[in-house]
């Protein structure tokens, strides 16, 4: 299977603390990088993880609240300082231009890549990222401020060729795109050989979904329909269910709901809140509704 | 002695590495706190230390430098969930105002403290803070941007009380302080005793200078005549002169250069370069020339 890898650097909300970096993570499509969000410390945790971190292409961030992007503007610096030339793409909702561009034209201006700033419209779910590997769509979310997660949909691969098949019929390597791609195979004496016998179906399309920060919000269900891993907030246990209300952000139980009808195959409950001694509760609270729920964790590496 | 303490969080130059983060330091002076730069990563630094942070009440930066002031807006905004209700004073070049107030009036906008921006002229030596325990000024410094030090000089402390002679003398409690501020005494039988007999010499007064960043530059011993400790800039060594030149920056001889033409009394080298795996070099080259030199190092804590 081609790669498909999460990569979770921090999953903590809004205070930092010595054991977790708020929120941060780079998916890896087919060693494609994307970053979703961007907390202050990212650059070090950058360094510290093995993640190549100069093929990151893009950055999503889903508000501008500071523990999602404090670490832009630090990271945008040292990738200079370290040479980099690619462009590096920045999506974020209204105000990402206002509020960066004044310190990334002081900063960097002496950069050797282009930084492109992309202001989103969160409120609508639309294709804002696509290239022959993977769809990344926008995912309105309901915070405090403007707010999106974002899906990231792999493109269909290749059947798989059946090499003893190809083999005994024969077929030159020209075709073999061809065979991939689904055609039939006549052979010389004008028997139709179905493709089905010349190939195995592909590798079943993955998609990832990354929801922070959020409060409660069912319709979310009907855009993530049997996604394949659902990242979901979960700052708050059931008992704290008016302060989540309050906050605009979910409880564990909440998250469990819409993996639940959203059909996902598995949970990842993250941004939880730092006055939990430990995450237990909120692992076992969503597991209730949802059995396959993980907590997220720093440095983890989840591959799809 | 009154306490008069330097805390040294950051001593790295512009690429932070795991090993240590760039440019910090908080100066207590009798339990007054100021801090000078705010690099990346200061917020957990200063969570890891055993600094009474919120007692913070300015903070001094030399440069609008990333690796100076990125950790500034990370931390306004969690001095701000962590009820912080002291008022913020923050000192810098111009430009200040123009790269942080949009982002501070932004992230934080519920903020129960005021943050009061200064933008201070770096190009003469002025006096920028006064109380009754220190001055603080600033100090022209040779950068590729506007950039000063800052001179931290303690207030005299009063003379020390001879409580053995007080008694002896019978000298009422409600004199205590004028003796300590050096008045002489005079006995119900009319003998003067002069001050020197009832008080010993106060605390000599001690001074700090922070010097980074720089290109050497000779002219700065004369505003650091006889100062305590001094903080320079210690880039490069000497084999790497021309790039300091080119750079702004100073070799570790430079450093000591303006240690000797200052009559300092103590010298650290700090701001260092990543590419010395150790900066022993550095430490040698300045102690042939000024052998009271130290290597800062994080989380060291020096004791004036």
């Amino acid at each position: 299977m081609e790669k498909f890898e999460i990569n979770i650097l921090g999953c903590g909300a809004a205070l930092p603390t010595p054991k977790r970096l708020s929120s941060s993570q780079v998916v890896n499509i087919r060693e494609k990088l994307f970053m979703l969000d961007c907390a202050e410390g990212i650059q070090m945790a950058l360094r510290k993880s093995r993640i190549a971190f100069p093929k990151i292409q893009a950055v999503f961030l889903t508000h501008l609240h500071g523990d999602h992007v404090f670490g832009l503007i630090g990271m945008l610096s040292t990738f200079g300082l370290l040479g980099r030339i690619q462009d590096l793409h920045i999506y974020g909702p209204h105000d990402l231009q206002r509020l960066f561009q004044p310190q990334i034209d002081y900063f960097c201006a002496d950069s050797p890549f282009r930084i492109i700033l992309h202001e989103i419209d969160t409120t609508t779910a639309q294709v804002i990222y696509e290239d022959r590997s993977v769809t990344i769509s926008t995912l309105p979310l309901s915070h405090r401020v403007p707010c999106c997660g974002y899906l990231f949909c792999e493109k269909p691969t290749p059947r798989h060729i059946r090499r003893d098949m190809i083999d005994y019929y024969h077929i030159p390597t020209s075709q073999i795109n061809n065979i991939k791609a689904g055609m039939d195979w006549t052979t010389e004496d004008g028997t139709l050989i179905p493709n089905d016998r010349l190939t195995t179906p592909p590798d079943p399309v993955r998609s990832y979904a990354y929801c922070t920060d959020t409060a409660y919000r069912p319709s979310l269900a009907d855009l993530l329909q049997d996604v394949t891993c659902l990242y979901h907030e979960a700052t708050f246990t059931s008992e704290h269910a008016l302060l989540a209300k309050k906050t605009h952000h979910s409880t564990a139980t909440q998250a469990a709901q819409i993996a639940l009808a959203s059909h996902a195959h598995q949970l990842i409950l993250g941004h939880f809140s730092s006055r939990y001694p430990s995450e237990a509760p909120l692992l076992q609270e969503a597991q209730t509704l949802f059995p396959n729920t993980l907590l997220a964790e720093d440095g983890m590496k989840l591959r799809l």
